[in-house]
């Protein structure tokens, strides 16, 4: 079980987006502190100067370190004797690779938002820049922090389902059932934008999600997709939902569905995994809850906290079975686990083993790859297409 | 709400299949006697003239309407003044077509279990005599039944839910999940026989429910599909699982998942229907809550028996709401739509209007043609095809 | 598993009460025909004789055999080689007695709605009688016949949640919620009568069924009680819900709540039973799904139908699992065991042991010693009561 | 929706109780920490004085401010300039008072777990004390920090169930299922010492929790109890389960069942409410959905996180609806509440309304007349006692 760590060993963590009105800002604030193992000491909160220092000021940022762009700011932090040690992005997706470079050059350590890039190419160009090191580039996938999605990976690969069969796993979200950006809102108005979402923009926002879940808890790639990438909506000018038969290296089968219009749901990430003795089931709105279902035998609810899950699972929660963690938590293991990570690489030791769950730029790659091969899949009239 | 029926109106019936030991042949029996409108005096129970008898003494009927085959007892069946008036079909696929037509051509009514037929030409062919009449050919797609499956149409007729623009239908069963046809499981060895069970095993058993129940409660064809079938069983012969990707009449986009292997799940029959304003979702196992969930707003759960519902499903329950109904309940409302059909053609009058919603022949060709069209994209790699 | 039974060795059933507009009477038709033991050829249907030869009619009942009162009901079908040989009866509390005794008498065997009496001492003076045979009374504890419920009681008898040491149990419906007696409302004018119901309304109507409940799960008895009886509705005359603590048998503590106010619930019978190494929960309105939840150790769920299930859970049951099953089939469960009970007696054979599962006069005693133990504690200021 | 505070605005914060292995105290210091209001910076953290030491030192607690007891902590804090402003004590029941005491006299205000005080009358001392001001004394009972629970007292106060007529209202945990404190499990020890936890260790330690639940939601009193207390698991010293009959204020009338020994469950609080015209149902460990159950229309769910619900909801969040929050968030909420009630007081300012809804000493005192009047009817016989 985790605890809050020692308020005098935090890392110094700069900011990239996150202003006063940005929601997952506020998400990356709460679960970079929740376990104390950073503290916010410089940014580029937002462009307007305003803006920016507004949010400096209520972050507790010194106004000199808020800067006016991210070059600027890893030039300056990187010669401070008490510079930041690690950056958090979270702006468009257009900026995660640029961003990302001009920090990991200066040996900065990066935690970046998904997806890794706007397109394959900058993805890989990104991979060139991690893999000679020595900064790390850590993804806040992060669903792959939930306690029970970490037993359910476990299960999986202990055998406890048999060989893997089949996934089915959504990500479909309503929040653009109305098209709202025709109305100026922000959010939904750059994640419709093809040039700051890329090229499909349902796969960029939650169709990576899914992906990322499905090959975290199984183990497997995605090896060919069949897809369809759609705009339900009248007038948008993306996509807007994503229907993908999936191949996956273990021979097995799969659907991914991703949407943005999938009226009366909220949030709806969901997987099913059907191996050849039994399944697994879970529900990010009901994330405590994991479903074992052995075929020949009665179903089986596992809950979070409770002593006999895998170390994986115990070792990710804070409170008692039966009192309910939710996603804050999940995305504060992802920060501690990198938090580990970023400490041992500085400290020259090898991490704790658990913290290497937290997924990297390399899980990037291969959620552009899948947004690539799906995007040609669709181009050629549902034709099967090979990951590359 | 409807009541057991004066049991001295019973149509005479006839069976096809439904012998001792055949679990489909006593629901049937279930679900023709629970209103009361049909007497079962005929039948073809079994090939084994022994089996044949020992079912016609245990369901009550003379020794002489023990049958040998179908022809002879549509024959003699015909030509008794006390004949049968309507025969119920529950033999392997490959049989509902002939059975069918040698029924029809004696004016006796036909109530056929599902798939229509074990082909499309099958079907095309059965279709040119029923058109003919006047004989009528009802198809027990049972899950038509459910009060809140018909709620859930008039619902979306009504336009609750807006344009219909994604439906995510699944029947996914476990079944299948072992090969218990090699260790000579009857139920399991003709479902996986291609020459019994037509070109797709797992669409002819399952998938055509899914794709009718989308039919039914959107008022929608599936226009195009982009199919995989997979054998994911080892040694299996046949398909057992199913992903077809839907493009719908109305400009609306579908994913059905279809199986035998979903181990751990039991019958695996859902629906969710998403619109322009909300959503629909509906589950067998669960088949008294319907849920509406109305973009912003409060979700809606609607149960079986309330006053507030749509006459269709009010007339379609006979018990309170609170006290579960389930699949005798559903099954039988095909039965007694059916009886009020042939009841309604024999007295030359209008039959109830909401019987109508019995599904027929039409449907059954629509099935047909929706297989066929899977196993053509299924052969050109997942090319998206016309459903004919 | 059950099937529908020769329909040639049907017993012959007499009604007392079930007319046209009786909805439990029409539950009584579905329920004793579904296994095609009965054939309704008698009835005192209804006291309007108008009403009572139209239920005759719609019945398919002779008119001849359509009585004025139970007496000559009795007396007639007595005297005939073909009259009755077993009475159902669904008429006010207050007649259950007195219509019993007629039957009785004449060696015709009685299956009776609950409660058994209007008052502990009727209760006892039928007793008197029921224990001198042969005639058997049997009585529609329905939800006695579900088959999860029969399974948690094998479940408690073997040990598999260790010893009971508390049960939460209640009935709280919302059927009351509006004084619609005050409008004429039958079924609700009758209930809410103390001389028709009894002592409590909501004792006699729900309380019962929530006391046989946790009786037939757990073995054992309530031995003391502390209630309290209140009218919440305004203008109400008689109560309309009870608070009671219990004291069991083997030293268990409880709580039942029976209501007919608990507005926005439907039918509101649950049970939850916890042990010294686990517990047990059912809810009626999910009645084919058992939970047995396990200290330390993942909760199960248990679905009706597997092949794991205690034989007297899968001899009670007609479909696979997956198919849901409901009350009628419940219901149809008690008629089933009285058929074999009532054969077994007339062919001085020894019934198949599972049918002793079905519900007797002792049962009902116990019943209404409950009530009177309830109502003296009520009128004691909540003082705990012995159950006599 | 909520956001961190200004880092530099944080209230100076000592603890009582909240060493290392305190699992309560990590609850504590991760709520205290999650909105930025707070800065631990001394404390008592636990008797003995290195485990005192190692706490400070993993805190961030200067040693000099790692105190031996709680007189010394106050005096000692009163005479800094940076002196605490705040204490949060979660020591055992018995110590709530005497350091609660040492605190406000010295003008610090207090944050003090539930039960208010081992008894009664030591309630009543130190209300005499908090009345008089000028610090604050606030309780965490941090349920009424979700909210959900909070728009549950909205709807209420609103009318929308109409007038309240039934609480059903539990608390049962397993956590004492097996006698571990007879293993030296010191969670459980001091729990069921009467020394140290009063005269009902089940009502103290839960109970509480769910009689504050049910005057929060419903904004009405427990007038009069009917109680019996029981010890249920073999060689147990203390109580470990209460059954209790409630009379409320209004009129209306309830059942709290608070237990240790409901095996198999997990934290086990759930509160229904049943008004003249509908109800709500929410249990903690789904704290994300609301039902509202009208009577005559379909039930509704609500979620947390959406814009059609109160301020009061609204206000008491910190992520987008579907994305599930906690415990730890419901109880930042108390903490975020109560750091406005302190600035605001030494601001000389009013505080924002709905910081108002943090819960005070005086609602402590009504949960340990809660607990006398249950004492005393208990030992009458489950007698209707007046909560004093």
């Amino acid at each position: 079980m985790k605890t809050m760590a020692n308020p005098q060993q935090r890392l110094r963590l700069g900011f990239v987006g996150g202003g006063l009105e940005s929601s997952i800002g506020s998400t990356h604030r709460y679960a970079a502190s929740l376990d104390g193992h950073y503290q916010l000491v410089a940014g580029v909160f937002a462009r307007d100067p305003e803006r920016n220092l507004a949010a400096a000021q209520a972050y507790g940022v010194a106004p000199e370190r808020a800067y006016a762009d991210f070059e600027a700011m890893a030039r300056a932090e990187a010669a401070r004797a008490d510079g930041i040690q690690v950056v958090a992005i979270m702006a468009p997706n257009a900026v995660h690779v640029p961003a990302s470079l001009a920090f990991l050059k200066h040996g900065i350590d990066v935690i970046c938002d998904k997806p890794l890039a706007a397109s394959l190419a900058q993805a890989n160009a990104l991979l060139d820049q991690v893999r000679q090191g020595p900064a790390l580039h850590l993804l806040t996938h992060n669903y792959s922090g939930y306690p029970l999605i970490r037993e359910a990976r476990e299960l999986i690969a202990r055998g406890a389902i048999g060989e893997v069969r089949l996934v089915q796993v959504e990500h479909a979200s309503a929040f653009g059932t109305h098209p709202l950006e025709q109305q100026g809102v922000k959010a939904l108005a750059w994640r419709t934008d093809p040039d700051q979402a890329g090229a499909s923009s349902v796969l960029a926002d939650v169709g990576v999600h899914a992906h990322q879940l499905l090959r975290f808890v199984t183990g497997q790639e995605v090896s060919q997709v069949s897809a369809e990438l759609s705009t339900l909506v009248p007038g948008r000018v993306s996509d807007d939902n994503a229907h993908v038969k999936l191949r996956l290296s273990g021979g097995g089968r799969g659907l991914l569905w991703a949407s943005f219009v999938a009226a009366g749901q909220r949030h709806g990430l969901q997987i099913r995994i059907f191996g050849s003795s039994g399944s697994l089931y879970w529900h990010q709105e009901q994330p405590e809850r994991l479903e074992l279902r052995h075929q020949d035998q009665p179903h089986q609810v596992l809950r979070r906290g409770e002593s006999w899950l895998s170390e994986a699972a115990r070792q990710a929660t804070r409170i008692k079975a039966g009192q309910p963690e939710g996603l804050l938590e999940a995305f504060a293991n992802i920060y501690s686990d990198a938090a580990e990570l970023i400490k041992a690489r500085r400290e020259q030791r090898a991490p704790a083993p658990l913290a290497r769950l937290c997924p990297t730029a390399e899980d990037g790659l291969r959620g552009m790859a899948f947004i690539e091969a799906c995007v040609q899949s669709d181009r050629q009239e549902g034709h099967w297409i090979e990951v590359s």
